[in-house]
């Protein structure tokens, strides 16, 4: 009996490879001869760092920079073995929690510290970049990305600008004639799991300023900023990211990658579930694909690690007709919302009455009593 | 797809036909052309009454009769439809907590409550009567079931005693010539999960009296008379009570009926289970077998419902292989011990954080989903 082992983390308890650990000594109470593959898996959001890392077998790096209001902080990062590949994520540095302690300065945020970080992977070897959006404190449409990397914002008077989606206003053009040099010569790709645009009321800052702190005359300007940048990088690069779905995401952080460097958008569960080997392991056949997260929901099958494990098992001919099962510690959607996503089934943590935090505490255990269950039940038949 | 449905009941929220009817919802939902068999099940105690009523499709009877303390009550009980057969729970009209609102009296409770309904099921022509033994609050060794049915228990000077095990140390002589016309000529089946003898430090008085009242004078005189019962009864019938295992039950109801009317005990659930027609359902064939019960723990397997199910799937040629999966409130067994019982996999209802009160207030639901779930699992291969 083969399976195929791909969970999410379970947030505020196990991590993709605590979930994964547990799921594995699950099945092999129930089919000691089975041959389980567990891949750490992710969404592209929170924890893809730790998950790629867990992936390439590095450990995770650890580098001074600074958090987007500009004072220094550490934020992790991975590269893969080879060096060839990084992962970095827009909150590690630029994240929204490591400015709560001070009043909110939408206009003021910068992501020059992922920014550094980006530059660190190039000056290691990274020949492709994932960048993961999500969870940024910024509305600086990548400016302080670009800035790191080498590239110029320049007002009227030639003077560079300071940091900040605020300052955009005063924008005249983008220099890139100083790139760092291997910039260009790298892929970028960008996990990204909303459609919004870099400008209007679906915009940067109309739809997520707010949630960073800014007010209608703060969403105006920094609105105003974008557009600034957009029209610079439009003559700058040819390309115009304004109307580009995605391009809204963490602030506007994609504009000045995609103009400037090819950079692409892709849905983070099915970038990191390829990244992670996920094709390849269902290739080799599976009876049963077990995934899971904390939380499954309507939610998880709108684009979460679930629903890509799911599209990702009807994509594999030779793990045709593997039943598909979520451990959850909680179930919150329809058997049939799932069925329609290619989801077997789904099941519940709890063994009875549980609080969450009971829940939490016990989730190894109770993960891996689930896992045993659900393969006595569909490993009886297997070979 | 045929799936074949036997749930105990949820104690606090839900009867077996309930949670059957649950069942069948949640198969159907996920595959609507499903053969579901729902059989109401009941492993001899609490709620038995209730489960053959459901099986035989006859309402349910209740009688005017006395309670423990000779005080009037109503009690019900059941007979099918063809009046041949007759269901009684001891605990109806002789349990415990209808004498709770007095001091425990445990010398002068008695059983004639409950031998009254034994009269009105002969009366009514039952040919065989399944009593079911536990819950009751007596030590009466079935003093009171005997004279219900027309014996006598006569002192030394002739005169009958009064009720109550406590008189039975004045026993001197049983007279079985007057009892009713019907008693000998028909069944009866004691539905029986204890194997406590009648007498001695495992015996009636010594195990159970403690919870009905008895302090150690009365356990003393309890046992007392209740060796002089059974020498009495083998003097009438040459019958020998005191050692036979399970005639400890319900405070020695068994002695008289066993030796005077050739009762067999038998384990409850099988023999409930058999009444119900489980047998037969299975030799239909199965794909699935569905059972359940509010918690699932090591003594599901030691005689319960869950036990009497796996058994009687490994006894069913035309089931063989199919999958028995517990739906519980509460799964509290490693799934070793079930597999080891012939329990493929046990659930709980829960399907996320939620105290008891929640999963018994949405016990129908719940189940209903749960058995959805396992159905689109189980039953994505079969025809």
């Amino acid at each position: 009996m083969r399976v195929v082992v791909a969970v999410d983390s379970f947030k505020g308890s196990l991590t993709t490879t605590d979930a994964g650990a547990a799921v594995r000594a699950g099945v092999l109470a129930a089919r000691p001869d089975a041959d389980v593959v567990v891949l750490p898996v992710a969404d592209g959001g929170e924890g893809t760092t730790d998950c790629l890392a867990a992936a390439w077998g590095t450990p995770l790096r650890r580098s001074v920079t600074t958090d987007a209001l500009g004072r220094p902080t550490t934020a992790t990062w991975a590269l893969s073995a080879d060096g060839a590949r990084a992962v970095v994520e827009v909150a590690a540095a630029s994240g929204l929690p490591a400015v709560a302690d001070v009043p909110a300065d939408p206009r003021g945020t910068s992501t020059l510290g992922t920014g550094r970080l980006l530059v660190e992977a190039l000056d290691a070897g990274a020949e492709e970049v994932l960048l993961c959006l999500g969870g940024s404190a910024t509305t600086d449409g990548g400016a302080g990305l670009l800035v790191a990397l080498g590239g110029r914002l320049l007002d009227a008077d030639g003077r560079d600008l300071p940091p900040g989606g605020g300052a955009l206003t005063a924008l005249d053009r983008v220099d890139l004639s100083a790139l760092h040099p291997r910039a260009r010569g790298a892929r970028w790709r960008l996990a990204c799991d909303v459609t919004n645009p870099l400008l209007g009321p679906r915009g940067a800052a109309a739809v997520y300023g707010p949630q960073k702190g800014a007010g209608p005359d703060d969403v105006a300007a920094l609105d105003a900023g974008l557009a600034r940048l957009a029209a610079a990088l439009r003559g700058a690069t040819g390309v115009d990211v304004a109307d580009l779905p995605g391009a809204g995401a963490a602030g506007g952080a994609p504009a000045p990658l995609v103009a400037a460097l090819g950079a692409t958008l892709e849905p983070g569960a099915p970038l990191v579930l390829g990244e992670v080997g996920l094709p390849a392991a269902l290739a080799g056949g599976a009876d049963l694909v077990l995934t899971g997260e904390g939380s499954c929901d309507e939610q998880s099958v709108q684009g979460k690690v679930v629903d890509g494990v799911a599209a990702a098992v009807r994509a594999a001919p030779a793990a045709a007709g593997a039943p598909v099962v979520v451990l959850a510690g909680r179930v919150a959607v329809a058997p049939a919302v799932l069925a329609a996503a290619g989801v077997t089934a789904a099941f519940g943590l709890a063994p009875g009455p549980a609080s969450l935090d009971e829940l939490r505490a016990d989730a190894a255990p109770l993960l891996a009593d689930l896992a045993e269950r659900v393969v006595r039940l569909v490993g009886r038949d297997a070979r």
